[in-house]
């Protein structure tokens, strides 16, 4: 499947699109991508929304020298549980990020240089509420389903507590209500690493060197916090690598240490250190608690749900995913819930697509 | 308890204390204290080994106006499992820290400068090592018993397999064979952190400002892993603190944040980075195991032992140290196992000291 990577702009002045902290942002670009054909009566519409660091390229190739396929493609296809046959895929990045969507690298209109620092805090909701405009310029009156993983999944909750009346169904994948206090400190710690580096400048680093550093060591935190225990200790135990930089005069690396310093280095070639605090304060500030009360929080959403978690996420655990099921149980609404048994952490909703098929096709299969 | 910081130096060139990596270290200073009195027979000695961060002063005050007694004086004192009445606690604190024994911020011989990073790689067997000259030098032939928590229950266990013939019993406490690779991985992010700072210099810094920001941020990582995901849960959970510096424009701060920022900067004002680097290095190399094989690797152990866990610690999980447990019980070794139900974590070695009573003295108990 060859696909190309779209854009569509709204909100130029005076018509910004308002943001929860009070400011506007305009104009606003989003990028997408979309899989499969939107039916006639425009009732075929999966909209699946990026975790973190997820480019909108879900599905397919660019070309055919392409060496790999977009982050989901093990679901979306012909044939697959994202069945593009049958459904119209959209995948929408967020605002905020820094793969085509407008983010702090953009230009701030007023001072014509990028926004850096005076990027406005943005929230999950701002990221749907852009997407909606989306969603009005593509003609979709309701979504059949909105997905996604990770920061996502919580674009799914979202969507569904947010826009109740242009949503179908939500599957939230690998997330829960809000992040736990042990997620926020993870996620400050990598905000810090990059805050540190001499380089970061206040934000301010666009025509100099880049605070790769802080950003490599903030990407490593996150990675540990992607994979379960079990996985690094299978995949990496105490194993030495022989032939690397010897550290502290004489002391061998270790295996695991190699693979986070060559995850860390990769990642900055593709992402952008101001992107990173905007996003994960986003995932930080997302409740679907109002006031500590998920009931009340959750008493908007009447959407079909079909939750998936990983059994070994520590990130997002089950267990606080099961809370919403439980409640929305509770509230009489029509929710299903499968853990995927699989040692690949949080992680796991980018590998485990062969596990996520049979449920998710089972959860989408009749409905319209 | 009133008492006094002393400390011992051997190994005055050219008699060097030998280490593991084929180097040798002298002068070597060792910074410890003492309670209780030593009996005749000289055979009522515990030697308690520190923690990663933790000083000598285990117990007792320094002068009556003191706020805070030493680290773990629950459980040292009169009447308290470590009975002053009845035994002689000896606490010793580590080559390469930075309380008072030898370390990278020690004067190097050679250069008449801070070692810096030409201080030679250490292992827990160099730590004990060192502390067995301290033990010649008090005279005793054989320690009733070793102990410690973390990087203290390694020197514990390190003393039960190099010299076996020295130490009657042990309780290794909150520590286990080795540490996990996720264990290792937060150990490296902690040095990065440290080695990212300008101010490092590469180790040279002692004359000019300090690395504190990276040693700030590598403390921050620590204490999350020191403390379990319930107690920050509970403790914390998504509460804002309202009059804290507000970030990227607008966003509140968590209070799990501004605990983490305190907790970090306070700690730069009581430890040396470079030390830092050699004990998180130190606690990666050990391995009780040999070549991966932990049956082999306790051969030599003959002494008594009593393992410790805390139920919450994800550190070193309770379930990794049963490991050696079961070991050293298909080798019909005599060991005890306890396992205090607790969510503080791997901090629970510093905090349960009430739970800890019993079944230490219950072991200590008759034991000559």
């Amino acid at each position: 499947m060859l696909v190309t990577k779209q854009s569509f702009t709204f909100g130029n002045p005076p018509d910004e699109m308002s943001l929860d902290n009070g400011r506007t942002l305009g104009p606003v670009t989003l990028s997408y991508e979309t899989y499969g054909t939107l039916n006639v009566d425009r009732s075929n519409a999966i909209l699946i929304g990026t975790g973190l660091t997820a480019d909108s390229h879900a599905a397919g190739y660019y070309s055919e020298k392409d060496q790999y396929p977009g982050w989901w493609d093990g679901l979306i296809g012909e044939g697959k549980a994202f069945d593009t046959n049958k459904y119209f895929v959209i995948c929408s990045n967020v605002i905020g990020g820094c793969m085509g969507s407008t983010g702090p690298a953009s230009i701030y209109p007023i001072t014509g240089k990028p926004f850096g620092m005076l990027f406005p805090v943005i929230t999950i909701r701002d990221m749907v509420r852009a997407q909606h405009y989306l969603i009005d310029h593509l003609g979709i009156k309701k979504l059949l389903c909105v997905t996604g993983g990770s920061m996502g999944g919580l674009q799914a909750l979202e969507w569904a507590r947010t826009y109740p009346d242009r949503v179908r169904s939500i599957i939230p994948v690998s997330c829960s209500a809000h992040l736990t206090a042990q997620g926020i400190a993870f996620n400050e710690i990598g905000r810090q690493s990059i805050m540190a580096e001499p380089n970061w400048n206040n934000g301010n680093y666009y025509d100099k060197k880049s605070p790769t550093y802080g950003l490599a060591l903030a990407r490593m935190i996150g990675h540990i916090t992607y994979l379960s225990e079990e996985k690094l200790q299978h995949r990496f135990g105490r194993k030495m690598v022989d032939s690397e930089i010897i550290k502290a005069d004489g002391a061998d690396q270790f295996e695991i240490e190699s693979y986070l310093h060559y995850k860390g280095n990769t990642f900055v070639e593709r992402f952008d250190a101001n992107s990173y605090l905007y996003l994960t304060r986003a995932i930080d500030l997302f409740d679907l608690a109002i006031e500590g009360d998920l009931s009340k929080g959750v008493l908007n959403i009447n959407t079909d749900c079909l939750f998936i978690t990983m059994s070994s996420d520590w990130l997002f655990p089950p267990s606080e995913t099961i809370q919403i099921v439980d409640i929305l149980r509770q509230q009489q609404k029509n929710v299903d819930y499968v853990e995927i048994k699989t040692y690949h952490g949080h992680d796991g909703f980018l590998i485990e697509t062969a596990s996520m098929t049979e449920p998710i096709r089972k959860f989408l299969s009749g409905r319209k």
